[in-house]
């Protein structure tokens, strides 16, 4: 790639920030009354869904929100430690959980905000070392706080899946979020995929303090 | 805007959201050695400069993470009462608060994430209602955990500034950020953008976590 690609390129990534069409009489999906897409993915057919447990009352938790502000940093080094079932349950309900509805099937209100309840995020977990889990690819599905088994992976393909960063295939669980792009779109038309990113950096820091809420 | 515009700008948005060039030899100013952008912005010559208390443990916070996650939702409606000096100074920390620094000037370590620890955001208050402060737009120093006046607004300039959204500039005070994107462009080079966007999440989830713990 020479200067001037680089240069078009990086045009392009600030005319994206810009919002720099903004045209009143764009009418979104929505406004034309067409058809909603599904709120999140359900389980696949027979696929072996797991529930979570939500008595997170009985995690020993640090909750308090100024000392987690103070302590939260990245941290790249892991124990051999596995989770328990409910430190993972917490962290999903943490980034996704569904803690109410709107209308029949409007939009789900969750632990973590989205521009328009839009909720266009799928999460996946790498499972690693979750104590009473086989390790593999699960899907979260949010509408019944459950984890659904999607695969299993070598140590090559999760070394792939983060770019070869060894430090991260160290943790006990990965978590992956995939954006159905057309549950932003339908609301937001061609300004969706702003708001898309900034939601999943809502997400990141909700799993972040949780994170760092567990002992 | 025409079918065809709006496909071509969406098509735009998604491309951009996949991040389609990845080019192992692309070399970021950083990579280059170009001289670093400042880390935050400083106060203005002969401005006015507001030192934030930061006592806040005398804050009466709910503090709880748990219950935070559980019921913190998007308000709109808002009490006549000023907030406390105190209070915002909480607010603004919980948002942007440089908690530590990497070497001389590398990167400052904050309350809240940022990819590469770029934090390219400047932070702007709109005060209305807080106790003792003259109503205005102020800078949020960064570096010393201060506010400067900037200018005077009226009631048209703040409606504006929301789009019209009345119950908007009904807020005590009202957060803008500003991206200076060269802080992410430095060491992200063409993939700064979507970086960019993620760190807003994470800025606007803390606040929002914050605003919800005060009383």
């Amino acid at each position: 790639m020479d200067e001037k690609e680089i240069k078009v390129l990086n045009d392009i990534g600030r005319n994206f920030m810009k919002c720099p069409v903004w045209d009143e009489a764009l009418r979104s999906d929505q406004d034309k009354k067409l058809p909603q897409p599904e709120l999140y993915h359900e389980a696949a057919p027979d696929s072996e869904v797991i529930s979570l447990p939500q008595n997170f009352e009985e995690l020993d938790l640090n909750e308090n929100l100024f000392s987690l502000l103070r302590s939260r940093k990245s941290r790249r080094i892991y124990s051999e430690e596995a989770l328990s079932l409910l430190e993972l349950s917490f962290l999903l309900w943490s980034a996704q959980g569904v803690k109410g509805r709107r209308g029949k099937r409007y939009a789900t209100l969750r632990t973590v905000p989205s521009g328009g309840a839009r909720h266009g995020f799928e999460c996946y977990v790498d499972v690693v070392r979750v104590t009473g889990m086989e390790p593999g690819i699960y899907h979260y599905l949010a509408g019944s706080h459950a984890l659904e088994l999607r695969s299993r992976q070598t140590e090559e393909d999760r070394l792939q899946a983060v770019e070869g960063q060894k430090w991260a295939v160290r943790a006990p669980a990965t978590f992956y979020f995939s954006a159905v792009l057309y549950r932003f779109e339908w609301r937001y038309s061609i300004h969706a995929h702003r708001i898309a990113l900034v939601d999943l950096g809502h997400i990141g820091e909700n799993l972040y303090l949780a994170a760092e809420a567990l002992k």
